[in-house]
């Protein structure tokens, strides 16, 4: 069916970034990925030629634009050109780290932070994570105890996107050892701290050039006024963002399965075997026809998503069905179009390949499935 | 997510179909399925209490309103009593036959029959299968001969929807043996028909009341005055009403699907084992909650197709999406459902085994489902 | 693979059971469904021509065979002529109540039974479930308090296999309120005893021919000549035939998932469409491949099992392994042969019609596949 | 239940296997993934040690043991230590290679080679695969032309394992245009051919040490003394040793199955979450009795399938359905058991992530899924 989630604004923006990919992405990628490292200087362009930030208010200058539709046209078009290591630094600024410090900071934070994200000069981080705790955010050791004006941290984080790259990381740290779900706060911990250093560079099977490392915070001095927001709230100040995030890996997910599903339906039509296209066989047309009805439908509740997202009407369980229903659905819709690219399709050179790997991640970060699946049967039965 | 396709008016009109149904269908519907046999009288009480033939026009004595709203509700109503015998019979009229009808008479012939269907006096059948006929309606075999100002029918159908109780039968026929896709038409055969006989009642594993029949028809005399449309383009007829056929099936499948889960969610809080209701166990939890995330994201999709199709715009491909999918949704959740409910599940005093053998034919009748996935394959490869 | 299982004498034991339910089963099955209930002598012929009871001692008239091996055969029979009611009331004597009373009675009580046993006069069915308590064994509420000679039970059974037909019934039910696991006992409750009431018999979406039931005790008494075993364990006896109830389960499903491929791949080479057999369809011919592989893979496992038990080796989790999946495998299978077959497949005059609704039992009864699952998953991570 | 395949002498040189890796694999193993090169001489020195060439004749230095239990044993090892790129390298020569050359060379021929196997100083290679020919064999274009003692060689391979470290490889050339099935020959090509070049060494999204190369022919001038068994019967050699080749995906599939489950078993009961390890949620459990019940299942096929090797019974069917069964087994248990591991699960240093990758191949090469299935299926309907 017709999809009539963007108008010609939105088609408008996908040419700016299908443009900008195109000059400043495509010729380097692959040299990201053999470096493991991004050029960092590929982010204060892609700020500048509005690929994010765009949620920055003009007073700092971005452009004030919220709705969604940008960013995911954003996902459409790194996923079109399987740069998926480029596109998730992007997402964890415009889904993660820029959208706490846009609802959680002071007007003296906003001048200190916003101006450099707006020109992607300063690049986030978001540290959650712990070796002993994934999901489990109540399992959080890393503490903050007040010293004067300062908050001295201790502890370790693991697991963190771009943590070496990033200029400043938001930390989760338990502020309040008896406090309960009341004793979590959040801090920005900027890149000159004492006692703040970046572990390993960990080694994944994906995401190449993406860099996720481990932190230690010892006797870390951070300023108390890089406290973002009040004191004991940390954890619902997690919460509470839990809808974005899972929403900016629903879009990647179905930007990347519809984008992988194309360029296999071309494969199969030109790849020859027995005599013919492989798509003269009906398992290949029933694998295709398979793929194609499940990504046709669960767009429409990824469009809807993005509409009651836009409204503020996007609730956490609902965010939770897309997020792992489309993570799924892309692990099973890649691994499928792997195959039907046969031993061609087990070679980095070819993009299914690539994303194969690069997106396994995607059922796991932002919350397993398996979390999903708990937060919404507890919906569903009653123990929300 | 907030389902937005229904307004106040459809609300309203809701109202008055569960009325209708608890009044008329709900008492008697235990002693219809014993019987194999649904009392004749509702379907005139339905009808004239709009629960079907709404889209008759008004000069017939129908509402003339063809929203395609108003038939979803329907479908969730008799899912939510779980009336699929009774359900299918109307489903046959308005995804139907009226629908041939509607598109096909001229105005001889509406005034003939229209005003039986708005009174719900006349029920119609379809008859296109034959024994050795199935998803393949070039290999119909059934003939039609011109006589004179008849037409004389010689040959067989089988798995007629309301075959017996039927006043009038659509039926498919071969008027040119030598004429390839050119050489079918339709005709009406009505019941006081010379040559036209019943043959069995077939015996299902399931919707024990709806009747099912075999149709013979032995230099069946047919007016002239009783051919559908054109001579010759019979085929053509046939693959014009298929989405509305398909969206049919879709429509039940959606409802019955959403039913049974609903109730399923109430016995899963309710029944206890162990020392509490087993939806205190992850297990059960986890299956509520996938069934729950893919109920709401195909219902995205339904919702969309319904809106395409009041629209005038769900092409065959679109609808073969929806078709198959959602019936084997429907198959999958029922029979999950049925195991949450253990022994109970398999008795058809409870809702969930009524519809598990009810529903096994959905994925069959109107197309099976890898017809469907024919369809679509084709459509993606390119041999449309 | 050649299968390796059977020797000769197995093979002449297939011929006699063939020519058995040939004379005394095919031409009566259809009628017994029709008016559910199977009649009576068939069962005395039965036992009497060995297709059960073997393996009651000579002494008492039987054969002393317990070689699983050939209740495997006639499983297989039974499955080749699709009389799955039949073959129930077969497994329910063999796998079940026989194998309590070969195991648990003193030489009175084998005086008694055993005989009626071998020559098929007496059936017996197992009372163990009760409307609030499925799997759930400790929470059987039947209570049985001593009087003098006798015990009074009251209480409650549902879903009683033969429950109607049974001559004697095996029920578990609390001897001490106060003893925990050790406070339930069995008792045989014979025919006439007062107090002890049928309930209704039950209908089932599949099976009619075969009887399940509701039974009633109140103030119903039973001698104490008929405990079974001793006072106190009867847990632990109801825990240790677990094993032979499961490989029972596991045999059935084994054979009725051959049978019906078998059919389906003899329909998938007769059934014409578009010009040849449905055979001639890729997509056939792959969902026969997958059966094929998953049936021979998994009659490896089987065959494996028959031969654990006869060595004493068949553990209650291994037993639960083959129990769930092969009776989810053969729910699988039959689906999808269902599917093949187009609308013939949902007439109950097609083996799989019929064998589609009876066998939707077998993931249920005998422990559910969620049950099997938590005593596997116990004993993988050490919580036995 | 208890495996049967192995007696004392299995388990005796399972020892010694894996104290040779112990010593030889494991402390390099990591070096050779960074290197994308394993050193050279650990083949050598496996060979010696036994590990691998067992089947070589005695009077060519190996022990001419063909009991194909042994190389299940070394599958076992080598999954244990999670060595997967190592370990294709040995079936290549075991599994492929040398099993070709011990059944289809001549007394000269073997002198010549079947000695630098058995010490390991000889490592081959076989090249059937083209840029446009995958499963498809007939497709083959290399060309081979006789021209005085000499042939020809014209032509292109791809993927073909070791093609960079090979001494010799066994390709596939078409040496009669005009012949159909029987204008195919097999050529023992050594590695100072003129005319023969090694392409690109091939980036694969797994199995890194392993090498993967392109190769090619320019007017390669082959001693006709180096054609393996009769001129024009190379089509038929290669299907007459598919069961071999298949047997040896499946013994891997299988093994390194079963080590990644156990690996994520002793995972789950150790990594700590919610206050308790991971095994205490009920999914969790399910998640592992579901792997542990396929796997189990699975098992009694692939052990009764070495047997049937070992007998000379194993048809190409039967090891088409272990194939592809057993492959795709892996492919599914390791990619739960990945997901079992959280974000651990996506390092490489973690077996499963290393695995997750290295397996991704083994339902592509060796005949695709879908190759298998068209074979069985073909079988089931006739069309053998």
């Amino acid at each position: 069916m017709k999809r009539t989630l963007y108008n010609e604004d939105h088609e408008l923006y996908r040419e700016s970034v299908r443009e900008f990919l195109a000059r400043e992405v495509v010729p380097f990628k692959d040299k990201w990925d053999e470096n493991r490292w991004i050029d960092r200087e590929v982010f204060a362009k892609a700020a500048q030629a509005g690929v994010y930030s765009l949620q920055v208010g003009t007073e700092y200058g971005g452009s004030g634009e919220s709705d969604y539709r940008f960013r995911m046209i954003v996902c459409e078009e790194v996923a079109r050109i399987n740069a998926l290591s480029f596109g998730l630094t992007v997402s964890l600024q415009d889904d993660l780290v820029l959208h706490y410090l846009l609802d959680l900071t002071n007007d003296e934070q906003k001048q200190r932070w916003l101006p450099g994200f707006a020109t992607g000069e300063i690049i986030g981080a978001l540290a959650m994570t712990e070796p002993g705790t994934g999901s489990d955010l109540r399992g959080i050791r890393t503490s903050a105890v007040r010293d004067g004006d300062d908050w001295i941290l201790n502890g370790q984080k693991t697991f963190i996107s771009s943590g070496i790259m990033a200029d400043l990381v938001v930390v989760a740290a338990r502020t309040d050892p008896k406090g309960g779900s009341q004793g979590f706060s959040l801090f920005v911990v900027e890149n000159d701290t004492p006692g703040f250093e970046r572990g390993r560079k960990l080694d994944k099977i994906g995401l190449p050039a993406q860099d996720t490392a481990e932190l230690y915070f010892e006797n870390a001095r951070v300023p108390a006024a890089n406290l973002l927001g009040e004191e004991g709230r940390g954890l619902g100040y997690l919460m509470s963002h839990l809808p974005r995030e899972r929403l900016g890996v629903t879009a990647k997910a179905m930007a990347t399965t519809r984008a992988i599903f194309d360029i296999t339906v071309d494969y199969c039509n030109q790849r020859q075997a027995f005599g013919g296209p492989i798509s003269q066989f009906q398992n290949t047309r029933f694998e295709l026809a398979e793929m194609a009805t499940e990504i046709d439908i669960v767009e429409a509740y990824v469009d809807k998503s993005v509409l009651a997202y836009n409204a503020g009407e996007l609730t956490p369980v609902d965010a939770a069905k897309g997020k792992w229903y489309v993570s799924e659905l892309q692990k099973r819709v890649i691994d499928r179009c792997l195959q039907l690219h046969g031993g061609y399709g087990y070679m980095t050179e070819y993009a299914v390949g690539r994303a194969y790997v690069d997106t396994r991640i995607q059922t796991i970060y932002g919350g397993t499935t398996e979390i999903m699946k708990e937060i919404i049967g507890r919906d569903i039965v009653g123990k929300g």
